[in-house]
């Protein structure tokens, strides 16, 4: 058993002081705004968390199936350990961060919703609690850095990885969010429009995890060039189907109502996602390679990612050349990217930053008041003019910088104090072992001197 | 790399297509008759909508744990592009042609929602809006030819089946879901009683997957009586919980509200389907076999196929019949199918098409007015009469007739300008590998010359 | 073929009766009370009943990745078909004794809801049908002894599991459910708090877990302290997933309404299960282990467990210290059992019996009338007296008493008439084999004598 440090107890100091302080704030009165509720929506949207919630799950499964079987645990826990670690930060700064009172629409005041303080209580949102809308945005608070996972796969430490994304979380994720949804944020005065998270998730995390990609390096595999079958298919089509499932949460709940924009924006999601599936699919087939099973994944993966800013902006017969596109243009920044040495493990910035990028620029173009009155400048198609697509690159541009820069800082930063990166040697064995002492499938064998199998030891503790 | 064809740039070109044209349909104009739209009835049939979408991903754990494990990877995915295809096929014509303007009672003119054009702005569906109408269809048109994968799997190439769906969609699936459930159907107006998707969906699926089974003929290891080992009975049992969770949807979603309707729909299906898994089970106790996992899994799926089409007209207590019944049939089926030469891989026939049609004949003899007063004629149980029970056969042989037809020259038209069947090379060395160039499990292992275990080399590609 | 029994024959004859006297039950008149419903309310039962249906097949993967890879389907299966089991008990007697007519306080009148005579008629509860409310509390009633399971996996034989499950359910869950929910039951009078079940469902499987492990003593790896390696962590992730999923259903669904206190319910839930999945994994660094994704998903399930009968009537900010607590307690006890000669093979005493246990006298410092006005006895906390924390004491004290007990001879009793253990030789064999002839994984390898691989056998049936 190796020694123990200070920072070993940390995390769980911080954790035992969350719970003690937590006793001694009074718990809230009554809700506030009842006779605001609809009903029917606090029904839909209670549902729609639920689903944003299983895509973690979900895309942990996604991750887990593409990497090298000594890591498929360690890729799966650093995403879904996000479910434990930012709920708990969300409800302790994260919202106040996001949804706060706006200190010049750059951040949230971290004391207006200290613990949850005042949420339960809060002003009607639209018509549903303000404390339902909270836990919706938790759940899109917890799938971002659990997105950053795929880029710094199979060498990332556990413990940096949890750190950095307590640090995302506050200084990339929390901002960004304020900017762009609350009313007061700069980007959402600007007008750009996004409607489910195109910018606030997938552009943030895919420059993130570029930016960690850079950092870490590459994995002695990818320097030697070395193929890397992925340990199980099914999982990642188990994952897909969790996040697909999920998506219809995502995008149709962003509408926070059950009403006809959350049916527009389920239907441009289903559409943009199909049809992204069968153009990387297709197009696979066109440059002679075979058709996968992976790539219909992750070109549906990238038709949700490209939909999710435009979903509640487009319609439908529109939707198909936003999926459709956004999977030719993934599909050749993954080909262009696998020819260089960047060795972003599961091509998290081609899917999700493109991909965002992609859906924010095409909002631009396609967005249109028949389907949201709430869109002033029409989009290029119908307007005529590029304002909302200016508005939409420049928002673009300012988060790819924002998030990538930050990012790149903090990891970084928390490399300096704390090795980022994992052993040669604990890479050469795996994540699996070295970090969590578990292995996938007791059943994995290896052939003993005297020809008999027995199955692999666990390394000792 | 093989030399590139023609026909592999064909569903590139159709999709790229479809992309073109969506963008030049003009949006949308805002919903209409939103006055008529009950906001609780839209969040049940959106959720209801996500749970039936989840079947497809079930279904192909259901399909992939039971196949060999060289073509579990083939089998699953065969299944889950069905939410591709289906989705793109849907939008662009299939559900004009399921719910457009009648043409003599025979199929829906394809112009009415050519790419949805007219539908978010379409009359309201009672008391949801077109658009979620139109949506939840496509769910049901998507699990019909995902679930004829069964019948075809570990020999049907790739690209023949998509073929073969697009067909179906259209030929198949599309005529008899107008003739059931359009107003203007000649099985709808015959007073054919299928409340959700017992012809529609299983005796179709069913018919054609026998027909496939045919044309195709026999897998090699079971001309030669191989023991197929299923490769995942885990995955097996996630399919059915997936399915048992999304059938919910399916047909408590049917009465399009979240009214008592919709709760006694729940009821029978989750009595019907307890009651059939257990029947599997027992029965095959009686029959001197061990009590399976497998048995439980089939016999619950066939149960939730019998309770089907009688979900929104029977009363609880005669579902445990129903179930029963259904499951002691289908047994008998699969168990005197097995001494035959047909080879309907996983007894699509047997489960879909057999538990269909108990389900149909026996909504016959169990409907009532006191569940639904949509109900003209009733059961013959209760109206000693056998006016619906002689309907209810008459629409089943019409339907099992139409579909085997249409899906029998369907598969032997595909067959005569490319191929159904892989190679017996292809087929010895299994689809994974051969159809999509993957594997199933990295880990799966060699010995080699020296003794030492390295993983399976994928195939050159 | 082994010879059959009459007993063989038991459990069909029983189903095939139940399938017949229900055919000549009639069916129920239209819905009462109609006017009485809330829409939006049924929308969200309906689905909060699907999420809490699967926590059942979530809870067999939860389970199954854990056990020796020679015992995952057999442990998944056990788990599982308490879907079927317990749907049939409770449509013919189960929802009675629970909620019938009460007798003394003590049980329903089982002929109260025969069949579910009466109950699609039933008078509305609260806003929804009652009909929906004794489908949403099947759910519950199915879980319960799925989750015994866990404490008797790889040595129980599948047919006297089945015997249990049905004994159990009549004999300790329905009364112990009627003492809770029924507004004459004995603890409800009382004035006990037990908002979802964490008396009703965890307390009392943990305790007939406890039974289990003793009544069936230990298995020969127990006793000889081998290591048993977890057979899929990928699979306790799933489950672990699914659970959480799910258990929104269970905790924000038991306000039966899509209201605020769902809300709330929801918000307590999420915290506390972070919290306490967290605390498990920090606190598991502080003891010198690495962090686990075993000890996160254990850790977060605690967190589950101990906020059930919480959820309803406690704030957000002290439901972080209930999972904390939980989850450290638990831990603890674990690792004490661990030295002991009890062999709960999966921790299910720990972890729902004394998770339960925390969370059942937690609400009584912290349950408060600001969350929800039927509290009447504030918690210790806020009133300064232990009033409530008493009563919360003495019927957890009670339930703890009563399931033990009960469940103790029910285990004792089916022993003497049909061993509840399988035979050394099939323990060693494993269960999967030797209960269901089903292997988990087709592609176990052994070497042959001439070195190439060949797949594992089936035993001859």
């Amino acid at each position: 058993m190796k020694k123990k440090s200070f920072q070993d107890y940390l995390p769980f100091i911080f954790l035992a002081a969350f719970a003690l302080i937590g006793i001694f704030i009074p718990s809230a009165p009554a809700f506030a705004d009842t006779s605001k509720y609809n009903p029917a929506d606090v029904a839909w949207i209670l549902v729609a968390t639920c689903l944003v919630f299983l895509m973690t799950p979900g895309l942990s499964f996604f991750y887990g199936g593409m990497v090298n079987r000594k890591n498929v645990i360690s890729t799966m826990m650093q995403s879904f350990v996000a479910t434990g670690i930012i709920s708990v930060i969300w409800v302790v700064c994260g919202f106040s961060l996001a949804f706060g009172d706006s200190i010049g629409g750059i951040i949230g005041d971290p004391r207006t919703f200290l613990f949850f303080k005042g949420v339960p209580e809060g002003a009607a949102w639209g018509t549903i609690p303000m404390l339902l809308f909270a836990l919706f945005q938790m759940k899109f608070a917890i799938i971002t850095p659990a997105l950053v996972v795929g880029a710094v796969a199979e060498r990332i430490r556990f413990t940096s990885y949890v750190l950095f994304m307590v640090l995302f979380s506050v200084l990339v994720y929390a901002p960004i969010a304020h900017w762009t949804w609350h009313a007061d944020g700069f980007l959402f005065k600007m007008g750009v429009l996004d409607f489910a998270g195109g910018t606030v998730v997938h552009i943030s995390a895919g420059c993130a995890a570029l930016a960690g990609a850079l950092v870490l390096k590459r994995r002695k595999d990818h320097v030697e060039k070395k193929e890397i079958t992925p340990a199980n298919i099914p999982f990642v089509l188990l994952g897909t189907g969790l996040l697909w499932f999920g998506w219809f949460g995502f995008n149709a709940g962003s509408s926070l109502a059950a009403n006809s924009l959350a049916v527009s924006a389920f239907a441009v999601t289903n559409t943009a996602t199909a049809a992204a599936g069968l153009a990387w699919l297709f197009f696979d087939v066109v440059r002679g390679r075979k058709p996968s099973a992976l790539g219909f994944c992750i070109g549906a993966v990238v038709g949700l990612v490209a939909i999710t800013p435009a979903a509640g902006y487009v319609a439908i017969p529109q939707s198909i050349f936003i999926g459709f596109a956004a999977a030719i243009v993934s599909n050749m920044v993954v080909h262009w990217k696998s020819k260089t040495a960047i060795d972003d493990t599961l091509d998290v910035f081609p899917c999700h930053g493109v991909g965002g990028i992609v859906g924010m620029l095409l909002t631009g173009i396609f967005a249109t008041t028949t389907i949201n009155s709430a869109v002033t400048d029409q989009g290029w198609l119908y307007s005529g003019t590029p304002t909302l697509f200016l508005k939409q690159l420049l928002g673009m541009v300012i988060v790819v910088a924002y998030s990538f820069t930050v990012s790149y800082i903090i990891f970084k930063l928390i490399n300096m104090f704390h090795p980022l990166r994992v052993s040669e040697e604990e890479e050469a064995l795996g994540l699996d072992v070295t970090q969590h002492n578990e292995n996938y499938h007791a059943q994995s064998l290896t052939v003993s001197n005297n020809g008999a199998l027995k199955e692999e030891e666990l390394l000792p503790q």
